[in-house]
């Protein structure tokens, strides 16, 4: 049992811990070794291996890195940086008493005032999208005629490598601007985004991800990297503006621009907000898929375990108009206001009528394909995942992070170039200009050279190109080292400190291999007339790589069947994302999974570890647990919120009493309810005096969401620190209770169930014994071995 | 306050009520009167009119009429026969037990199973599904071609009457078998099901609901009523039957056919079989429309309240083999197995790829036909409404609901029969043969009746040609008649006692007056190409109708989608449908809700009455409790366990001990947990005798589910009386609880989130005040005063 005591030590700040952690309890220990004797489970704890360990306190200690995210991180270990986001309503007085004002009317207004809300995210995620859309078009557009021209003036003079370096440096420094405002603004913004959403959804507060400049930085930081020739798409980074989009919205404020516009007051609490975060990254999916559906399914299956009829519809409601007001303005803007063709930033075009069906000998095929796809989705995470350790170890400086991506930009543009070099895949110049960007290059007049249209394109024109071409149009080679070079720098991209998304280079790899599995196919068999069509072995293969790279299913079958616009490959490509998730999940996890495990986020996954029954509340909970009596000091409060070693966020209240009644449980009170108090001195001293006639509102609390103040600025004079506070009209009076010998799943149930925060654990005369919080539930997860336990850190 | 104090008396048995509910605490009077004077909302107590009133008890009292469900019923009751079904596992010694032995291969094995269990779910409902499907179309086919051979000999000769006559008895037998086997095999079989499923789904246990006989008396009672003219469609009712496909074969056994596979033992209690009835609607949505990701959204809109990600893919999985199963078998049999094209049981038909656009001009037009659908779904729903009523007075012998059903298929038969000699709507006869059953009647050779083609099609065909025909196939008085008499022939036949669904009926109104609506439409305008299809109006019609009567919104929207196999009209089809039920709302309820009101089920809705935060657990709670305590004798337990007056269903277990610890809660356990104790008689006392070696599992428990033994039927001996029972390894011993100043929306949420169905009430100090049941919260409701308290009765 030598292990089960060495743990990490910290110190500093804390979230929501309570008191120094005893390591184990000895009552609890006790009962573990007694079921192990009596034939449970082995008790197997993740153990780190020393040289992780003692980099990790080294790191600590080092004086020199003073920025916490420069940290080596580990998956064995969960950080305490995160805070939880609270689910449950605090129904104080305050709360019950605003509640009785309200008439029914009032009620109504609120319900009207949400459907409002939703519209508006919905129409500034589209507008958004547009902008993104618009503008990378644009660029693109410039970019290729820079480049086209000077290819064609040096390729007649014979000066190939003055192109190569213009086109690397034109790359470069697209993706160094776009990699300097992520590094320098705002770090969060890098990547795809959806790794943070998908934990703010599960009610992980994740720093500054959904703030006004995250927005902005995302916003040009995709189109720079998208306008750099990276492989990535826009489409990801879509998600995380629409939650952006939507915490800004129904706050009917901006603390970063000092404007409140004193509406939607009533929204200000993490219930409320997390509910239209839900529906704008909804409504980033569907502007970025044109998959309103989609888009629903997808903020279901990530964040909310609490399915509410109406919450739905809004949610659905704000995708549908997202969707909308992307294809009205990209019409209008197109000129084809009639037509309202562009549902989505992604098009996969429409696919022939005739061809739009499979029959069942195509069926082990897809199952092969989905297979294949798990395989590659596999491989590809297991690199990434590699590279990220790496990355996290050696290039955390910015100007590493910069270069690196600019490097990156380089190896893409003179890949692609070489490749363009080497290949000679010419391809008759068509009239009807299908290609928007034909480069003669190397080839004979009136052709064009293939590869470099599949490299110069946007990739979601590269795509759809796969999709659609008929038979004929890529040379095997073409194909598999297309696949092959795309495979490693989408891979190598993925991570870097741009905005960027992996969906698109994950369609386009598979959609390559997709197309030359189509092509390699025996093509003169009885049923030929079905198999004529590579197209559909593309979109297959892109479903397969996409399902293996991120795992998801219900919500990404829907995705790929609204962006293709047909419902008849609804069945196919369920199968192959089925056969992608369940061979990827054999060998590692999904891609946006292991991103979050490595930042060491206290992830809630749906259902608590399956052998974890006997495990019992008693032996989950922190404890002791720091309370606060209904009439407490203001020198204590002061005290033991100022303590940055036990940074608590969540204190039970107790009954100040004589004999059996003292030390009962009657309610529970937050740190950032305590800071308003103070800050608005509700003393009990004071209640008679000048403030009697203002008393404190909800209003205060909701003004000084989200961010309180910290306690540190806020003054209390020696006097004050003698007077006294009655917490009984603020605390939360019915919290949430479990007793000690509940089960780690049913704990788990209650948590997920109700989005907690915290959850009192109390002894059988509802005396307060301990609290449970989301790292005392993440910390257990199944392992190789078991059940295994992850190490809390300070990082 | 007179009206609170008269409540409804009971006798009998009443299910989950503890003791004599004292109708209202003097303490909670109290409480209410003060709120009422500190301006809170005045509760507003839903008064039964005294007529009503009277009526009930002297039903109740009649000796003649014996059938519980001739008893009238009203919507301002609450039934107290309806049980509730438990989502929250028992937690006891046995199953810590069997989950500690289980290893981690056991609980892959378990899953593995549980997908096993989705696959058969899918491919039997899909099977049933083809099964209705061509004993329909052959019936049809035979009806038609007799009716057809007569109608043309007849109207030769002149004698038009004999061929209305023949028509009317041959559509009467038909309906006549149909009825018989409803009202006397399986009444629940009425209907389309989805009313009972939505309750089930909900939590309630509908008695016999999920039975085999059920399933077989549905599948022939819609064949029947379809068969025989009716305005019903089969879709409905395979919601319905995908359920009990599911409930049995996620049982592996028939307790009606007396067969145990012995496998999936571990699924047999609520929680597990809930799951899969969720899947088996799925399923069956899916069969019926062809719209696998519809039957998930269906489910989760209906049903769970806990959104499972992993339970979720099973459903999704159970409902893509349901459709494909289905695709394949009628694939199969109408040799065309390359194509698969017949998802569902109904087939919208493919629209042309230049007609599946629409533009902005035309949303408005939208929203207006959403508004009118809106209004026609309300007037039927109103107009069934005072039917149903009027039914659960008057028509409640099963030989009047068959005369009924008889009599509304000889109106039918006649009204087709009037309308088509009435009109002369003469088309020529098309070579291409799209109207399977053209119907020359009246009109000169080469030319078909039109009226007759669409009430001599079965429905479903109907639709399609509405959807698809082109411009000028139906004169407007032959779709504006044909709506009018549809309208009320659909209302009246909703809710006769005989198996069939609303969906078809509504679509195809909606169909035809939408059609009417995209005819009259001016078409020379300058954007004449897109307004030229009414087949696009005609399903932004059908939508329309069907939203406005079921009130769907998202898995509606989805259902359509994947029905038209086209994603295109989405946003305009979720527009109309969401306009619909706006308008619709406002005047009345949704058809099902309305049925489920009517029969006083105590469903809870997703959200306690917004106005219902100032009532607490102590003023919502069941009082005084039955209790029992840990070491209990064996007569005592019979006693309460017999006595009829107070039929318990849950028990809370307190501490037997003296002084300080007496009374405290330790445990909760259930009727059917001390039922399958005492048929095996585990007393204490022979612990050390003969039955030592046999130690009673978790199996015995599961092989006595779902329908456990009445306590009649449990001998004990008057010995055996003085023996006691040690309850504590049995017990659940951490029963989910709250304080008693808990608000009702906290109690709703706590048990909604969790599917409780029981909830302890304890004091400060952890001893029972009382207990929540299904029946305490659903009784409030919003009503147009306010909060109002429905009247729980015996019924």
């Amino acid at each position: 049992m030598a292990n089960i005591a060495k743990k990490v030590s910290w110190s500093g700040k804390n979230d929501e811990t309570r008191g120094e952690r005893t390591p184990l309890l000895n009552g609890s220990e006790e009962v573990r070794y007694n079921r192990q004797l009596s034939g449970g489970p082995i008790f197997h704890i993740g153990r780190l291996s020393t040289v992780d360990l003692e980099e990790d306190i080294a790191t600590e200690e080092d004086p020199v890195r003073s920025r916490p995210k420069e940290i080596p991180h580990n998956e064995k270990l969960l950080s305490l940086k995160y805070e939880s986001l609270d689910y449950d309503n605090s129904e104080n007085q305050l709360f019950l008493e605003e509640e009785r004002r309200m008439s029914h009317m009032g009620f109504r207004c609120l319900e009207i005032s949400r459907w409002v809300i939703c519209g508006l995210i919905g129409v500034f995620t589209g507008l958004i999208a547009c902008f993104i859309d618009i503008v990378v078009e644009k660029l693109a557009g410039v970019k290729y005629s820079v480049v086209k021209k000077n290819i064609e003036m040096f390729t007649e003079v014979g000066g190939l490598s003055i192109s190569l370096l213009l086109w690397v440096v034109l790359n470069s420094a697209f993706v160094m601007v776009g990699a300097i405002i992520v590094t320098c603004f705002e770090p969060i913004a890098a990547g795809s985004g959806i790794p943070q959403i998908k934990c703010y959804l599960n009610g992980v507060k994740v720093p500054r991800v959904v703030r006004l400049k995250t927005l902005v930085v995302k916003v040009c930081g995709v189109i720079c990297s998208v306008a750099g020739g990276l492989a990535v798409g826009k489409e990801g980074p879509m998600i995380h503006s629409g939650a952006v989009v939507a915490a800004g919205v129904s706050q009917g404020r901006s603390t970063s621009l000092k404007k409140d516009f004193k509406i939607f007051e009533y929204f200000r609490r993490d219930t409320e907000k997390r509910d239209f975060v839900s529906a704008g990254a909804a409504a980033g999916v569907s502007a970025a898929f044109g998959a309103p559906v989609g888009g629903v399914l997808f903020s279901l299956e990530e964040g909310a375990s609490f399915w509410n009829q109406m919450l739905t519809w809004r949610i659905f409601f704000a995708s549908m108009i997202s969707t909308f007001t992307l294809n009205l303005v990209l019409s209008v803007y197109h000129n084809k206001t009639t037509e309202l063709s562009s549902p989505g930033l992604i098009n996969f075009g429409t696919f022939d009528l005739e061809c739009v069906q499979y029959s069942l000998y195509e069926i082990p095929l897809f199952i092969c394909m989905g297979a294949i796809g798990g395989l590659l989705g596999a491989l590809f995470n297991l690199l990434n995942y590699w590279l990220t350790i790496f990355r996290i170890r050696y290039v955390h400086r910015p100007c590493l992070q910069v270069m690196e991506a600019m490097m990156v930009a380089a190896v893409t543009a003179s890949v692609s170039f070489a490749m363009i070099y080497l290949s000679n895949d010419c391809k008759p110049l068509k009239m009807d200009n299908s290609e928007e960007y034909p480069l003669q290059l190397f080839c004979a007049d009136g052709e064009y050279n293939a590869m470099a249209t599949t490299f110069f394109n946007t990739p979601e024109r590269s795509v759809r190109s796969l999709f659609h071409n008929p038979r004929g149009t890529y040379n095997l080679l073409t194909l598999g080292f297309f696949t092959l070079t795309y495979f490693f720098l989408a891979c190598w991209t993925y991570g870097l400190m741009v905005s960027a998304g992996v969906f698109i280079p994950s369609l386009l790899i598979g959609a390559a291999w997709g197309r030359l599995f189509g092509v390699l196919l025996p093509n003169k068999t009885f049923i030929k007339p079905i198999w004529a069509d590579p197209g559909k072995y593309a979109l297959m293969g892109a479903a397969a790589q996409l399902g293996g790279i991120v795992r998801m299913t219900l919500s990404l079958t829907v995705i790929l069947v609204e962006a293709t616009g047909n419902v008849t490959y609804g069945f196919p490509i369920m199968l192959v994302l089925m056969t992608a998730k369940i061979v990827g999940d054999y060998f590692i996890e999904g891609l946006y999974d292991i991103h979050i495990k490595l930042q060491s986020v206290p992830f809630l996954h749906w259902e608590a570890p399956a052998t974890s029954h006997w495990l019992t509340a008693r032996e989950v909970m922190s404890s002791p647990v720091t309370c606060f009596n209904q009439l407490e000091k203001v020198g204590t409060i002061m005290d033991f919120l100022s303590n940055t070693a036990t940074n608590h966020n969540g204190f039970p209240v107790i009954v100040q009493a004589s004999g059996e009644q003292s030390g009962k449980l009657c309610g529970l009170i937050l740190r950032s309810q305590l800071i308003v108090l103070l800050k608005h001195k509700v003393f009990v001293e004071r209640a008679h005096s000048r403030l009697h006639q203002r008393k404190l509102q909800l209003k205060d609390f909701r003004d000084a969401y989200p961010r309180f103040p910290p306690i540190q600025s806020i003054h209390v004079s020696q006097d004050e620190r003698e007077c006294m506070m009655d917490l009984s009209e603020f605390m939360n009076p019915t919290p949430y209770t479990v007793p000690q010998e509940t089960s780690l799943p049913r704990v788990f149930k209650l948590f997920r169930a109700l989005g907690l925060r915290h959850l009192v654990v109390v002894d059988d005369v509802n005396k307060v014994v301990g609290l449970v919080t989301r790292k005392d539930l993440a910390r257990y997860h199944m392992g190789k071995h078991g059940l295994e336990e992850l190490h809390l850190a300070q990082m």
